[in-house]
């Protein structure tokens, strides 16, 4: 999407391959939304770490950027020995499914480029065939968010509130994103509306990441309290709720998704405002059959007993330069009491009932109609993810 | 209620008056939770000025500040001329009633005490009943909250998992608290069980003041993101709510309260799970006849762009002294998007079918008992607030 540095603006992709430098160029998230920067991961080895420590996070990027990976590891093999590059590309592989390892993206992405150099006769054609299927796999990650905001843009109509949760963003993707998709679709197509983000505590991505992308592209959106979503639905100023899911349940179309996604969902319902979820088919898990068998992580307690940001100078007693630069100044402060402690959810799961609409790159569905339209969502599916079939 | 020292545990209300030196004696509640301090306001425009600066917060906690700061002023008056003394009463009056413009606690108070001391012949006598008259303010704020206690602590069974939301707790009150009353009771009956405390964003009263409340009294409890009530409810780890009120409508039950309670409510009632709603009789408004006419404060929204807290220098790139003292190291920083705005509604109303019962000094009640009931509430709240008779 676009991003304006120093009164310029130019389109960026989360992650994008540099073949003369052979290097993964990544948004450093870390920075954002205090500083852009891209930075160039010149080694596979750089990449997965680039994806350990979060350079770059969220389903469809840490995919595309393992691709990436397993390129850029291919093309910096010397020589033609078939069995020492094969070899070598196993080195890269488990390099790359090590950096994240409960993530499924990067496995299957490392898998799909796996499969298809085999293809290859020689070492430079197997070279030339995994960056060509990195670029496709990122390509798909962006078509299909693309689609998604195809379809999920038919819902926003001219002066509507819509309120969104977490970051499913274009961050989180290649480009487009999922959650935000519809938003660009409908801004592309001339509509006003206004967008509400939720701040999503305790990592607050709905008042850093999704706040700056909508900021960058221009929407009207405003930042609040996940505390006041009831209270604005119930004085009629949310129409739509639109969120993404790192899990939805092909069986039961229930959706695990960043803790807050469930109230919501609640909330939406209690008012009769239509909640949708935009999915990428990758999060699609064919094989649970309840919601109470998703794992749900218990992140630490420090995200709930503090926040991380740029330290206000004139608000601390101690000197600290205001020279400084934002990124410079970020710090966690403790907010709770010292003595106490936390507990901290990092998902919650909102069963179908509260579904209106799943957002798929093929179309908008009931959450009940993924399992008999598995097939059509499935091939689409192992053809990204060959570990599923 | 008890707080720990340096290893002591001693008793301290949030307010108290020191005859011998004709001071208001406050917990320095800005400091809280890092800090615990009782500061001396040595005359009553330091008392009208700590009501203003927030040293002192809570409906109940400021109206025996602006009590004892009567008391305190018409002490501090030297002569016997009963003129000069009324019109030195006017000054009093109307300094400790400007200090919180929008605050009906400190009016009603002041009222009340001025009322009173007319009975006084003398400047002598009337000095005399003003401070009586405050004790009597202040005492009258710890029965009532000790009631509220025994009422609500029947509803508290061993081994129950109870939601709050910010902070209605003794430091808002002379003692005891409201929301938190039936906890200290039932704990003082030897019950065991466990609180989840919301966080409650944006000021975070839930992780600061009724965390270290709780932590104090050494209650079993941990801070929650806000949005993380809705799973710990479904997955039946919530047995009861209890939450205070800021204005409850007495002609339909409606009860205005801080921004968040409202979502609770909401989620309660999905799961079945009691919702009460614990209240002195200052905060019953008799008049309004819907909440929609209950004025939502909307508050500056630095509150939810950022957080304030305790800078821990380990994580900032700039020297910290790590000497420094929690209390000076405390700082606000900027989370959100630097080029993002907020929306941020302080409060927000829950409608009375969501309501299980409403605790009050004189029991617990259904929300629609307060109007049939009204004379038995209002008698008690009118000997408190003679501007409302």
């Amino acid at each position: 999407m676009n991003v304006t540095v120093n009164g310029r603006t130019r389109h960026f992709r989360t992650v994008t391959f540099d073949a003369r430098r052979n290097a993964v160029l990544l948004i450093e998230q870390r920075l954002l939304p205090h500083k852009f920067q891209v930075v160039p991961a010149l080694t596979f080895r750089e990449t997965a770490r680039a994806i350990r420590d979060m350079v770059v996070r969220g389903a469809g990027a840490i995919g595309a950027t393992a691709a990436y990976g397993l390129a850029q590891g291919a093309r910096a093999f010397r020589g033609r020995d078939l069995a020492k590059f094969a070899r070598h590309l196993e080195t890269v592989c488990d390099t790359l499914k090590a950096a994240r390892p409960t993530a499924v993206d990067p496995l299957n992405a490392v898998n799909f480029v796996r499969q298809a150099l085999r293809a290859g006769q020689t070492v430079e054609e197997q070279q030339a065939l995994a960056l060509a299927t990195a670029e496709e796999f990122a390509d798909e990650d962006v078509r299909h968010c693309e689609a998604i905001g195809h379809h999920g843009a038919k819902l926003i109509r001219d002066g509507m509130n819509i309120l969104t949760h977490c970051n499913a963003g274009w961050l989180a993707f290649v480009d487009v994103g999922s959650a935000t998709a519809p938003l660009y679709a409908a801004q592309a197509q001339g509509r006003k509306f206004h967008v509400y983000s939720d701040e999503t505590r305790p990592r607050s991505q709905g008042a850093t990441l999704t706040a700056w992308e909508l900021a960058q592209q221009q929407i009207s959106h405003q930042i609040i309290a996940d505390n006041a979503a009831g209270h604005l639905m119930q004085r009629g100023k949310i129409d739509l709720v639109i969120v993404g899911s790192d899990r939805t349940l092909g069986r039961t179309g229930e959706v695990a998704n960043k803790i807050g996604t469930y109230t919501t969902a609640v909330l939406a319902r209690r008012h009769g405002i239509p909640f949708y979820v935009a999915i990428p088919l990758s999060t699609i898990d064919w094989n649970l059959r309840s919601g109470l068998d998703i794992p749900i992580e218990e992140r630490h307690e420090s995200e709930v007993l503090g926040a991380w940001g740029v330290v206000q100078p004139s608000t601390l007693k101690h000197q600290l330069s205001t020279d400084l630069p934002r990124s410079q100044r970020r710090a966690y402060v403790r907010v709770a009491n010292p003595t106490s402690g936390a507990l901290n959810p990092g998902f919650d799961v909102t069963p179908a009932e509260l579904i209106t609409g799943i957002i798929t790159p093929m179309g908008i569905l009931e959450p009940r109609q993924l399992w008999p339209r598995r097939r059509e969502l499935g091939c689409a599916s192992s053809a990204l993810k060959p570990s599923h079939t």
